[in-house]
């Protein structure tokens, strides 16, 4: 690495001197994500206007080997934006704007540094949906959406961002700009390229605009509350509602624990279904009321479903829905050790079970809820480490993840790597594969300077 | 690269003789895809059986840098799996059975050389549906679908091979297997390397089994045909549909030299509309008749549509198809050069309009026919060269591919570039990214033995 004053010259005269911070001018936003994990202010914060001025920037740096962090909206969970005292923060907040909005094709052209919130906002007003949803919407950038192929709320219906986007236009450690804007379905001319930097989470490339798939707006949606015997049953009750109705927006599982939590931190704390049921079914359909009515009639004679409410009115959907967004308050009521896994669909029940008896025998007295986007294979779970102050977070991450070792499953469902699960990756991927993945990023990434330390290495 | 006779023993004491055939043992169909373009006896055909056997093949080659080509059902339409004289084809044909079916997951686990239709008949009989369907059915292989990320008659509705690929296993080209079998819909550990290997043309590894997506199946469908006042109507009428109706099965647009080709050839060559309308629709939909008669209703007084005939039977659907599938007699009826590309949905009917307008300027008197699933953003058109025969079918060729790569198009759509496409690869792919695909290439094959000479090179 040659002299970091001769980088930030040579970034300052490319960039122009407001487009290169240093010390105290850095927000602070930009020294950590949402996990405020080893936060550090960056050697400089570079904030280039367009795609050209991403470019010029790491070439500089790629030409010097100096180290690049890459950032969008900070909101990522898994320390994936966080950089080093010695790194180089680029952030793309100043690539904003939908470029293109195409009623035909039903796609969107975005800059990278759009926040997915005006992303919706612009799509609803031609009349169509993105269906990419998450919490921190208003704050998130597409661009690092797409670098964490983020999950969210509406992934059982419509699928990961990866589903979600055409095209990209990506830049490469050494500067050069790599055109993939493609708005076709079918494209099979050669490698799909933007594969392999959707979820790298910015250690291959630099996204700086996407062509993303917008879909026509679901009709009027039904929101029910049921309460069920057992897992098998949750599963059951999906695909019966699948086959008779189509794929719901939401289906959300919650077990006994996490049910009794959410009602009990209500305004008025009552059960709008008797919580002694061991599991209860959070559902949004876009179906008529009646239709589902009779399928909830065929799932009652067949077991599958004990009891079960369905809002008539908006106000009683998001009551039901308070209770599923109690994670929402975890932060602040309990202090949480989240998990985010996924195994296969049919033994999310066998994982929850495993999970609870082995943290149940180790640290006896511990709170903790468990959760699932179960069409997805997507299984939270959050330890109150409040309810078990001694316990060592890592020794109950080890735990869980060796369960999830056991059941073939993701030690990451939708929240990433970063550097804070890279310790439990070889639960989820192979060493072959791992050397595969290194492959990959010496080829697209030889020097190094993209990122270093988060995901591999 | 060392002495073939030696190879050959190696491969046979790996193997065993049987696995490796030369010469006249070789049958004729390991010579050539559909395309017969340049066929060519291999150096030798290998036919492991079973992942250890592909992977003992391909270090045996890669040690000694053998070039290898490797088979499905050798139905493409690219040239990518014919071979030459020096090469050593290694079919997967022996790798076949399902392995497991996950109903839970809806996840359907099978070898690479298993034909798409038993996988459709095994998902069948579990309930369920594998929604990829293309003509060669019967004896194309899921590994070669895989590794052209297949395109077919249901991608508007299921998306493309690429989007029902949840796991993969594949060898390398220096032997090593990675397991990358997921079953879960959201796995965010890492790069997703399976995406690399989907649509490659066996140039970067071997798959050798994969995890489908299963889908449950349709209720019944209705089947319309109606006629358009023109492209844009097209475009109106299928988001019309996808908005009351959701998306349809299929939406097959059919311009009018097309509609009169497949009526003259019908045994009763009887118009069911009238032959003068400039574009027509074919449409499956799994939605009540009634309903698809109220959009109709409105599709009329918008005047998106002009006419309109639903079949009230089985038979009656099957009579409408028949026009449509009168691309099935192309090969023995016209002597046609066929294309398949995409441009993005809106541009469909300028992209025909530019196409005829400078083919019938260049070839007077030529007969085409211009048809597409445009929901997929997918046009075909093919030239009879019977009808010019003193036409240079490359010239036509670049008369086509200069108007797609004017309108940001693809050279392919979903036949893959094999080696029929390379030369055309330019008008949908910058300089920038083919360097990326070598780099990528270069990565996964040092040696460059995998199908050498396909996609790149």
């Amino acid at each position: 690495m040659t002299d970091l004053h001769e980088t930030l010259g040579a970034l300052r005269i490319a960039l122009g001197d407001d487009a290169v911070l240093t010390g105290d001018t850095i927000n602070p936003r930009h020294h950590s994500d949402w996990t405020y994990h080893q936060p550090a202010c960056p050697a400089a914060l570079l904030l280039p206007r367009d795609t050209a001025g991403v470019a010029a920037a790491l070439r500089i740096c790629n030409e010097r080997g100096q180290s690049v962090v890459p950032q969008g909206g900070m909101t990522g969970l898994a320390g994936g934006s966080t950089p080093r005292a010695t790194d180089i923060a680029l952030s793309l907040q100043r690539l904003t704007g939908i470029e293109d909005i195409d009623p035909a094709a039903m796609t969107l052209t975005v800059r990278a540094g759009t926040t997915l919130e005006n992303i919706q906002l612009a799509a609803a007003d031609a009349g169509l949906l993105f269906p990419l949803d998450l919490g921190a919407r208003g704050s998130c950038q597409i661009g690092g959406n797409i670098a964490t192929n983020a999950g969210g709320n509406a992934v059982i219906r419509y699928g990961m961002t990866r589903d979600l986007v055409l095209g990209l236009e990506v830049v490469l450690a050494d500067g050069r700009v790599l055109n993939l804007l493609n708005k076709m379905q079918k494209n099979n001319t050669g490698y799909d390229l933007k594969q392999c930097f959707i979820g790298s989470e910015g250690t291959l490339g630099v996204i700086t605009r996407a062509v993303l798939k917008l879909v026509p707006p679901p009709g009027p949606v039904a929101t029910m509350l049921c309460a069920l015997p057992d897992y098998a049953s949750a599963v059951a009750l999906l695909r019966r509602i699948q086959r008779e109705l189509g794929t719901p927006q939401a289906y959300e599982v919650m077990w006994q624990d996490f049910y009794r939590t959410g009602v009990s931190w209500l305004e008025k704390p009552i059960a709008p279904l008797d919580d002694s049921h061991p599991l209860f079914v959070l559902c949004d359909l876009d179906a008529p009321a009646q239709a589902l009515e009779a399928v909830m009639e065929q799932a009652f004679e067949a077991g599958e479903a004990l009891d079960a409410v369905q809002a008539s009115s908006h106000a009683q959907a998001r009551a039901l829905w308070k209770i599923r967004e109690a994670t929402g308050e975890f932060p602040t009521r309990l202090k949480p050790l989240n998990f985010d896994v996924s195994v296969p669909i049919a033994d999310i029940g066998t994982c929850v079970e495993r999970c609870r008896a082995r943290i149940d025998a180790r640290w006896p007295g511990n709170r903790s809820v468990y959760f699932g986007h179960i069409g997805d294979s997507n299984l939270h779970l959050s330890v109150d480490l409040n309810s078990v102050p001694d316990a060592d977070p890592h020794e109950i991450e080890e735990t869980v993840f060796a369960v999830v070792g056991e059941l073939s499953g993701s030690v990451s469902a939708e929240h990433g790597i970063g550097v804070l699960k890279k310790p439990y990756l070889h639960h989820s991927v192979t060493a072959d594969a791992l050397d595969a993945m290194a492959a990959l990023k010496a080829a697209f990434d030889p020097k190094g300077i993209l990122n270093p330390g988060k995901v591999l290495g």
